[in-house]
């Protein structure tokens, strides 16, 4: 594991875009976006992803000369088609339009159509949440969960953000429908760890908390069993609704995970009250929280600490990724 | 166990509401919520609820002579004052006025502070998913589960709500953030029932199936564990500082559960695209649903079979229960 420090990453990440044809602005976000999601150590969509991220672009299934267009606009909600363009540059626009729409209409609301994929739903709660909106965001994906009481994939995780400012930062909530990804299986089977609490089925059909045996049943659980998957179900009938973009359904039939649906909803808080007091009403939700009879974090609370750590420390990369990056 | 005509139902909620100081049109739509809600089978926010109902306007905690009242309006976003007087009336309310909202502006938000217990989240999913609007919806309510990692009550189970129009009738979500409601374990403890999946934990500290040994803890699962209790915080959070109103903490500090506060968004989807084309989308969605490996319901679906079976049979109640109304 080496520690790389943030701007030496985000300098890498510049120069392997602009290689790859991004633009100068481009480029720039979108070092911005993968190295502040690895910074937050959110590294399977920042420095773990980068290199699947240029492969898309060079495969062509991201275009990077393409610009999202508005498709109907009435009021404070807006459609808009990403015409699979850079995914995280997409969402960036996405929410920067809602809050626009917030400020003319109290309320706005941005639906996606046709774009990939965010990298990490938090990058947006953070965005305008630091910006003094509440945010409530969401993205379809391509299926790889079983509906409750079935056995083959037919839900996305479809993750679901929520974030409104706090003091100097943020309080975001980032959470996929399944309990565990892909990911966290894949590396906790790879240190042969077992699971805190169950992540699926095993081929047997029992619930399980071994990462092997539920990547080999492709079988991974919804948060709450049945709750977690007809939420994912609805999240993905609005996003597809509400975009007029693809269903999870339609995505899977692609080879490639592309032409997702997406969500944007800002609130602008700053007309319901002063901000002091919307202040100290988060303040004092938090402290009885943080009374618990136990240490308890609230969601985004240890992303600062890590986000502190790293960049004093730099960024843990496995050796053997940061030299595929230099390759790029 | 009897069962009772849905119209006997109502007319008798509806003598016992104008008995105790309810006007005509008061009595008629809380005698037709609270019928409805048993007819599609929720009877513990139905007819096993009304008792309580009746006897909180007794008691002067839901104050049948208040009527919301606008704190703030700006575009598509308003704040009422439910000033506590009916919840379910309240919450009737709220969601007409976000439809209203969202003819005007796309998309319309009403948060509201100060009311009371909506019963069934479900029944304004299913008024605003009837009249073709797309809604989301949440209210905070006592503290009744701990945050993860601590054994003391400090979260809400803050039922969200999700629906849209599905042909002649609706897909709803109802879900509370809790894996299972009070209600649904003590119901499980009185049949000496082992619950499906884990509940919540025992005294010791361990996650259980037995509904006695949680009730006794009162220790109930966050859906998803970390996440639904992440979850249940940021709906509480965002339905205090939306509306101005009370937060978990400060509802649960009081001697009863008074005062909650609830978010009401509705998204007119008459602009986004053509009726038949959206209902195309849902349905396509739905078939692919339907097509998994084993049979599944879409979270609204069960609610139909129930329905069409109390309207042809009558609505099952305890003969205590129907009792004790009509001597109230």
């Amino acid at each position: 594991m080496m520690l790389i420090p943030a701007s030496d990453m985000k300098d890498l990440f510049y120069q392997v875009l602009l290689k790859h044809g991004c633009s100068n602005i481009q480029a720039q976000q979108c070092a911005d976006i993968f190295t502040n999601n690895s910074i937050d150590g959110v590294y399977t969509h920042g420095v773990n992803r980068f290199p699947r991220f240029v492969e898309y672009i060079r495969q062509g299934y991201i275009n990077i000369h393409a610009a999202p267009t508005l498709k109907h606009a009435f009021g404070g909600m807006q459609q808009w088609d990403g015409n699979l363009g850079i995914g995280p540059l997409n969402a960036i626009h996405a929410t920067d339009t809602a809050m626009q729409l917030a400020q003319q209409h109290g309320i706005g609301c941005v639906a996606l159509a046709n774009t990939n994929h965010w990298m990490r739903g938090g990058t947006y709660g953070w965005q305008a949440a630091r910006a003094g909106f509440v945010f409530i965001g969401w993205t379809n994906t391509t299926a790889l969960m079983p509906a409750w009481g079935a056995a083959d994939a037919k839900l996305g995780n479809n993750p679901l953000v929520m974030g409104l400012p706090f003091g100097h930062e943020a309080i975001v909530l980032d959470m996929a429908m399944s309990q565990y990804s892909f990911g966290a299986m894949e590396l906790a089977a790879m240190k042969n760890d077992t699971l805190p609490v169950y992540g699926g089925f095993d081929e047997a059909g029992n619930l399980s908390t071994d990462p092997k045996a539920i990547l080999a049943s492709k079988r991974p659980l919804p948060i709450g069993y049945w709750k977690g998957a007809g939420l994912a179900l609805l999240l993905d009938i609005l996003a597809a609704v509400l975009s007029g973009g693809l269903a999870v359904h339609e995505i899977t039939a692609q080879k490639n995970e592309l032409g997702l649906s997406q969500v944007f909803v800002a609130i602008d808080i700053s007309m319901l009250g002063n901000h002091s007091a919307i202040g100290n009403t988060v303040q004092a939700i938090i402290d009885d929280y943080h009374r618990s009879s136990n240490p308890v974090s609230f969601p985004g609370e240890r992303v600062l600490q890590t986000r502190k750590r790293n960049m004093e420390n730099g960024i843990p990369v496995l050796e053997k990724v940061w030299e595929e990056i230099k390759k790029l």
